[in-house]
Parts: C-alpha cells; structure tokens; sequence
C-alpha cells in the first residue's frame, strides 16, 4: 500500500486523490486550512508548510510527496526532500516559484520571452520601464496566482503609482518588469515527465484569461504543426533542464506566430482540467504514474474539449448536466469572491457540436461572453 | 451540501463515491466491517444493517440513502425509506433479493425464463427436478452471490447430494430448482431510470463467468438490432413494473437466439464497470443523477472495451498500464481467495485493436484462457 502526500489541499489535490484511487492509492494532503476540499475524500494534516512538527508527522505517514500549491516554500520542500522521495524535485519548484529566475532560464535555453527586467528599488524601476518600454506590466517575483501582485504601466506617468501599489514587496518577495504582450492568443503545453525521462504532452490548449483568471480552455487548439512542434519541444527542454518529474504546464503568448513563453506552472494546471473526460489519460493520473515510477499513460484526446471555469460561486449544474457531453465538476468549496470553485468539461466529437453545446450553455447560464470567445474559434 | 449514504462499503460504493464528488457530493457509507474499501475515500457508520442505534445515526447525517450491497435486510431498507429517500424502493430490494419472487415477475412480464420451481422439502425438490428435468441448479432463494449457493443437478440421482448440500436452507433463505440453460451466451443490460421515468441503456454487454463469477465483460456485445431492442424492451418494463430509480443490471442467457431472464442486481453492477472509461457517463454517476433527480448523462459508447476482473489478489499492473487504453482499478482490499480485488478495463477504438491490447495483456500476465474467450468473440 502505497500513500501519496500532497502539499496543498485545494482542488487540484482532490482532483489528484479521486484520479489516484484506482491505482490502489492512499493519500494524505497537508494544507493550513481545516476545511481544505481535498479532505472531503483524503485525511489531513493541518499545519503550516514551516511547521517541523506538523511536516515531520506528514513525512512520516506518506511514501512519496507531491504539491497542489506551487508556493509551499522552498526550504520546507528541501527538507522533505532529505527525508522521503519528493517529485517535482525542490529545484524546480523553486524556479518556478520566481519569475526572475525562470525568465532567465527560459532564455538560457533559447525559448523567446517578453522583455523583462528585475526591480528593487524605485530607480530601478524607472530603469526598467526605460529598458523594457511601456506598455509593461510590474509583478511581484514570488508568490503571484491569478493575476494577483500585479500592476499594469500604459506610460512612464504610471511609475509612481505602480510604486504605491507594489513598491513595498520589492525587498519581500522582489520584483519584475515585464513587457506587456498585445498576443492574439494564449497558449498552454500541458506535458509530463516520468522518472526515467519519457516525456508526453497533451494537445495543445488555448487558453482565456478574464481579469488575470482562466476563464476558458479549449482543446486541441487550432494551430498548426510546426507551432505546436515549437510549443512543444519548449516544455521537453524545460523539463530536461530541471529534471523535472511529474506534470506541468508551459503557459506561451502567441504573437504574429511567435511564441514567447510566460511561465511555468509546477504542478497539474487548470489549463489540463479538460483532460479528466477528454484524454485516455488525465493529468491527475498521469502525474501520480509519473511520481510513482508507473508507465506514462496515452495523452490521445478523444475529441474535442472546452472547460469552463466557475470562480466565485457555482452556476446552475442542470444546463451543463443536460448535454449529452457535459461533465460537473463541484470543488465542495463555499462561495468567495475570485475563487475558483469548480468547472465544466464540454466534450464533442466535432467542432460544431461543440460550438453548439457552448452556445446553448452560455445563453442558459448568461454566460454568453464566456463562452462567445470560444465559439469564435471553433467556428473561425 | 447534500450527503449520499450507501449501505454497503465495497468497491461498488467506493467507485460510486469517487465518481460522485465531481458532483459536489458527500458520502457516508455503512457496512459492517470497519475496514470495507469504500472508507478510504469516505467516512463510514460502523454498524449491522439491524442495529437501529447505527441505522438511526445514519439516517441522521445523510440525505438519501442508496445501496452497494443487494442483501441489506428488506425491513432495514422499508425502516429507512421511512425516515428519508430511499432509491432504489425497497419493493425493488426485495424483489430482487429472491429468486423466485423475481422469475415469477419476469413470467408475469412475459420475459422469458428457464424453467423453474420452489422447494421447500425433500419431497419438493424431488417433485421440481422432476417438473423443471435435468440438468438442473438447486439454489438458495435470498442471499446468494458470485454462484454461492448453488448445487447443480445433473440427473435424478443427486437428489441426495443436492439436499445435503443445500436442505437446511430450505426453511431459512429458502430454495429454487431451475433448469440449466445450456447457452451460447450471457449478456446483461445495464440500464438506469430516473425519478421523472426516463429510462437508458448502456450498450448491451456480454459477460464470460468462470466458478460462477464474473471474470471478463465486453461491450459492445455484438448482436443484432432485433435481439438488442429484445433485451432493453425486458429492461425497461421490469423498470417500470418496480418504479426502479437508479442503475440495475438484468443477466440474460441467450441460447437460440433466445433470452432468459436469469437475475436483476438492484445496484450498479460488475458488468457495467466498463463504463467508467468506455462510456460518455459512468454507471456511478448515473446512478447518482437518478438518485438524485438530476437529469441522466448521455450512455453512449467511446469506442470498444473489455474488463478484466481481478479475482483474490492483484496480479502486475505494469502490463495493464503499458497499454495505450489500459485503465487499471485496485479497490484497495487485502487479498482474499475468491474475494474481487480489482479489475482492468481496455479500451480501443476498433475491434482488432482491442483484441491486440488483449492477446498482450492475457500473455504478460499469464492470464491466456481468461482473454481467449473475448479474443474469440473480437475476431468471430
Ligand atoms: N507580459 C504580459 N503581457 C500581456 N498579458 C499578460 C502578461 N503577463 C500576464 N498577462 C495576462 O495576465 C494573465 C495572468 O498572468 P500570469 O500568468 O503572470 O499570472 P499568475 O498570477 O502567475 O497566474 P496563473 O499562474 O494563475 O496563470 C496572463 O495569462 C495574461 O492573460
Ligand atoms: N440456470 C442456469 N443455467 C446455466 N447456467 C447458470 C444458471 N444459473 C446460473 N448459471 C451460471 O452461474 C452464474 C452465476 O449464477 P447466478 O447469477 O444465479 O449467481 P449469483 O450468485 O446470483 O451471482 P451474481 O449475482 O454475482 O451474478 C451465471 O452467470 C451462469 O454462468
């Protein structure tokens, strides 16, 4: 018997524990809050991530550790990592967890990146827009999610207020400029690496923010071959470079068919929810088979996919429910501003029956400007 | 939050848990043992189904309340129902529970069944042979499963053995004489119906059983139209004659194109585990829909799919999980002679293909004779 301890309690853990179980798996989730929804389906560790004693009972109930949260921090998962085998390695969740840092790599490795700059200080930031050019958005370095720590500069003018905003996190968890992108789309490499280095990724997704959140995904995205082998062979050369073992995403801008490369997400990623109905294989179970040493199952999709998801409170599930390729999915979360509570996988044979079910869903749900963009890329 | 209590914590109420949550769902599953499977992912009532201090606890903590065990006591399940929804009714329950209240319902439905007749005595069951002829199965009436409980008659003179075996039931959980169908095949037809009446199938199923339990089911069966449209024709007026909500399986011998009713498992059943990776809508969750009143997911097919039962312990997994549509389920049970521990469901796009994952499957694991039926069945 084999039991899995996951960092982090939020869906992505439960959605790990409900896609593990059938492999004859145990789990146990570690997170701060009591009421996490992964432990309505796994037991719990409640404690801060710092806590030595809460993380030396977690270490001593599992075989192998794992994260739904990208920012447990890096010394907790070093010291995990002394202790029982911890897959993605605590390097590359630490790279992850810093926007410099992994914009460096990136461009170590010869994969395109928005302009960027570092900043701690107010000169530094004034040097920074100077370098990078306007228009370009200030971010904090570390612990950034949805959108959040971020400040957008349309002009030079904007300095002193994007300094009241974030200026105070420049010594905490540091600062970045980037250059803003004015991409057509958004794209993700949902992909996995096992421990033996086989690597396998998902077809492409188009993805759509609304307010720095996903709003909607969509899969395979129309793009053709030699994009997607670029896309592509950018995520493998990530995950040789960090020796990176289990699930992440590669989130790309697409501008006039060039694809520069956002950030790197190390973990299962909302951008890959569709695989669950969508894939011979999800995300989920792939992760757990790569983290546990098992063959690598099939990324093959089996038609065509749109998640949609639900942040702040969940929608009426029948209008989902009533189409013969909707699939619910209720996190057990309670409602709360700008949180993620759930999704909805549409799943087609075609594009049009596609686009036909979205249709129908937006208009009943009044979501119609959800769904529209969506829509407009099927039908494009 | 609505919370689904399942009386029964075995594999059945496990997956129908795992499958659930994606609903929002909680669970609350009841079973005698402390350490039934479904408990991994669920918290349990520890309890006798006759024990009204645990019955009463949880009915107070669920919502409605549904099975994973056929042979919870009749009055248990009318006790409940009292109290709160029960689905399926306990009229269903109970009629399924005995095999001659059953073959009676089936012949006053006008579906067909192989001869029969009850036993109460010596001198009865000598009557029955000699009504029903042989060869023929002495059976219990209640609380029979997986062939347990079975005497087979192959000429007048097993009268003796067959009431050693068997006569002290006669006057306990009774006793049914039913002539032997020498058939070419078995099929079942997993079927749901939903609080409001609608009815749907799954494709139709053929099941291969060895020491009378299941050990492989492939779908779709290949059959003709007519006998198809027979078989869901018998499935849905069983249905409507209980005001059955929820999943049933109806087992049919199928001999000269011919098909008897041999059983209706009141529950989702081993049959239609295929479902969870081979259909739009696992039996789980369709079950669930039904139970509560949400509308039903689409039945259709995804392609071929074979399970595969694992029975008394786990055999490798590797070989299961190296192929492209192999889905691997370990309902976490120690092993145990006889007991289900898992199963394995492949899945193809095309008949030959299937047959190959199978041929594959059935060598890695030394596991030929179980595979070669289907195989047979593939390439017919
Ligand atoms: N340099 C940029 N140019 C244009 N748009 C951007 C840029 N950076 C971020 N955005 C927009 O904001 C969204 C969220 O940004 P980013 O990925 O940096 O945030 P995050 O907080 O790390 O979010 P998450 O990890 O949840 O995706 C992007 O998907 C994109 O839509
Ligand atoms: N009358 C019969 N003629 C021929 N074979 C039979 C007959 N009854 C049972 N069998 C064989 O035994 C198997 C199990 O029988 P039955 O369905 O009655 O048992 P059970 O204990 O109720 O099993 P389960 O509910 O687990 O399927 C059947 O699927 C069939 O292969």
């Amino acid at each position: 018997m084999t039991t899995v301890g996951i960092l982090g309690g939020g869906q992505l853990a439960r959605m790990m524990a409900l896609a593990g179980a059938p492999l004859g798996l145990r789990f146990l989730v570690m997170d701060t809050a009591a009421d996490a929804c992964a432990g309505q389906f796994a037991p719990m560790v409640v404690g801060d991530y710092r806590d030595e004693a809460a993380l030396t009972e977690f270490a001593s109930r599992v075989d192998v550790a794992t994260f739904d949260f990208e920012n447990v921090p890096a010394e907790s998962a070093e010291w995990l990592a002394g202790r029982i085998p911890v897959f993605p390695n605590p390097r590359a969740l630490a790279m992850a967890q810093d926007r410099l840092a992994e914009k460096t790599l990136f461009r170590e490795l010869d994969i395109p990146v928005p302009a960027f700059a570092a900043v701690d200080s107010r000169a530094a930031l004034q040097a920074a827009i100077a370098e990078v050019g306007t228009p370009c958005i200030l971010k904090t370095r570390r612990l950034g999610y949805d959108g959040k720590g971020q400040f957008r500069i349309k002009s030079p003018a904007d300095l002193d207020a994007a300094w009241d905003a974030l200026g105070a996190q420049a010594t905490t968890v540091g600062l970045i400029v980037e250059g803003f992108v004015a991409f057509e789309r958004e794209l993700s490499v949902v992909a996995v690496r096992s421990r033996e280095g086989e690597f396998r990724t998902w077809p492409l997704t188009e993805n759509w923010h609304v307010d720095g959140v996903l709003s909607a995904s969509l899969a395979p995205a129309t793009a053709d071959d030699a994009l997607i082998a670029r896309a592509v062979d950018h995520a493998r050369k990530l995950a040789e470079a960090l020796d990176y073992v289990g699930v992440f995403a590669l989130e790309l801008f697409c501008r006039d068919g060039e694809l520069l490369a956002n950030e790197l997400a190390p973990r299962v990623h909302n951008s890959g929810h569709w695989t669950l109905e969508g894939s011979e294989t999800s995300q989920f179970q792939n992760h757990l088979r790569a983290v546990l040493g098992l063959p690598l199952g099939d990324t093959r999709m089996l038609g065509q996919a749109c998640m949609l998801n639900w942040i702040g409170a969940m929608p009426d599930a029948l209008p989902v429910l009533d189409e013969p390729g909707g699939h619910w999915h209720d996190y057990g979360k309670s409602p709360r501003v700008g949180r993620k509570v759930g999704h909805a996988t549409l799943r087609a044979d075609t594009q049009e029956v596609l686009a036909e079910a979205l249709q129908r869903v937006g208009v009943a749900l009044g979501r119609e400007a959800q769904v529209a963009p969506v829509i407009e890329r099927l039908r494009g």
